[in-house]
């Protein structure tokens, strides 16, 4: 009982400093989000993101940057809540698939420009571009000029990044960032890629 | 051009290892994957991934067992897919908010004996539990409890956990795991939880 009564004073003490930091965060703005580093789960936590935004009633683009090639689950699924999403696969695979980075400049060159679009677009609620940070990384597209248009974004709008090497600049300007760190992946102990979770 | 030239030359050593790699890796199995740490996207991530299993044709229980006390908008957008998706809210919310360890370890106790339904159905391709990692660091569940009935499931269903402070004996167990690193996060900016990004 002593265990029930100390634990509840515990929680009130929580309650009160976790209500003072509830109260103090009043601003409400569109976010620029990463989800960048080597482990896994950026693109699905972005997917998640989307998701929810639909769930709100909310429209969502989604441009896939560099896994163009790949014949997405998770776009099936989201074209299934209509024009509630914008899905665009802009880019034909990674950059060792390819083998070709005139080409892989060129189709990336392409999908920033349609992604301007978007961002310019108060309709769209949350903008997603998946494996963007590779494309930046590869300077594909400029970093400078991509800060220059997220900046003169309709103010509510959320803009989600995706990849690996998300460049600093980007980090510096972003609201909320996680590093999906790798602490273990199944490919390294022999086992293969597996529908609903690699693809 | 030789630029280009080098860029290809690099891509196909690239591709060749990729290629030696992915040949290796030939076993299928149901994965056990973690999302931890403190970092934002671990809900999301598990969520995304649900909608590529969704988007296989697959079958998908999602067990909230923290966050019961939020109307979370991922649930009405999953619900649409209809009896692909099986979502349970089971907790009554974060234990600051419950001050009541009792309670929360009846309600945790019988989310568990729901789940085990689902760990013994080889029609689910899919089982995530969100915010499991809370009532395992919690002890409202035995950790060695989880690990056996894990062990006994279906060899193709694959179990997502989610939440901080994955406990070691899980990561143990575990085919992938992700730390989500908060490297910046807009709450601290006093930027308030807005719809589509945190609920």
């Amino acid at each position: 009982m002593t265990d029930q009564v100390e634990h509840k004073a515990k929680m009130e003490r929580l309650k009160a400093s976790v209500d003072r930091r509830i109260e103090a965060a009043q601003e409400e703005k569109g976010l620029l989000i990463i989800y960048t580093g080597a482990g896994k789960g950026k693109t699905t936590a972005a997917l998640g993101m989307a998701l929810r935004c639909i769930g709100h009633g909310m429209k969502v683009a989604v441009v896939q940057f560099i896994k163009g090639a790949i014949d997405t689950a998770e776009e099936r699924a989201l074209k299934s809540f209509g024009d509630r999403v914008t899905f665009l696969r802009m880019g034909e695979g990674y950059t060792w698939e390819t083998q070709d980075r005139e080409r892989d400049t060129t189709f990336a060159q392409e999908a920033w420009q349609t992604v301007c679009g978007f961002l310019r677009d108060p309709s769209y609620a949350m903008v997603i571009l998946d494996e963007f940070n590779i494309a930046l990384q590869q300077d594909y597209v400029d970093a400078a000029e991509v800060v220059a248009v997220l900046r003169a974004r309709p103010p509510m709008q959320h803009v989600v990044l995706t990849g690996r090497g998300a460049k600093d600049v980007l980090i510096e300007e972003a609201d909320l960032v996680t590093e999906m760190k790798q602490i273990k992946h199944p490919f390294r102990k022999g086992i293969k890629a597996q529908p609903g979770v690699e693809f």
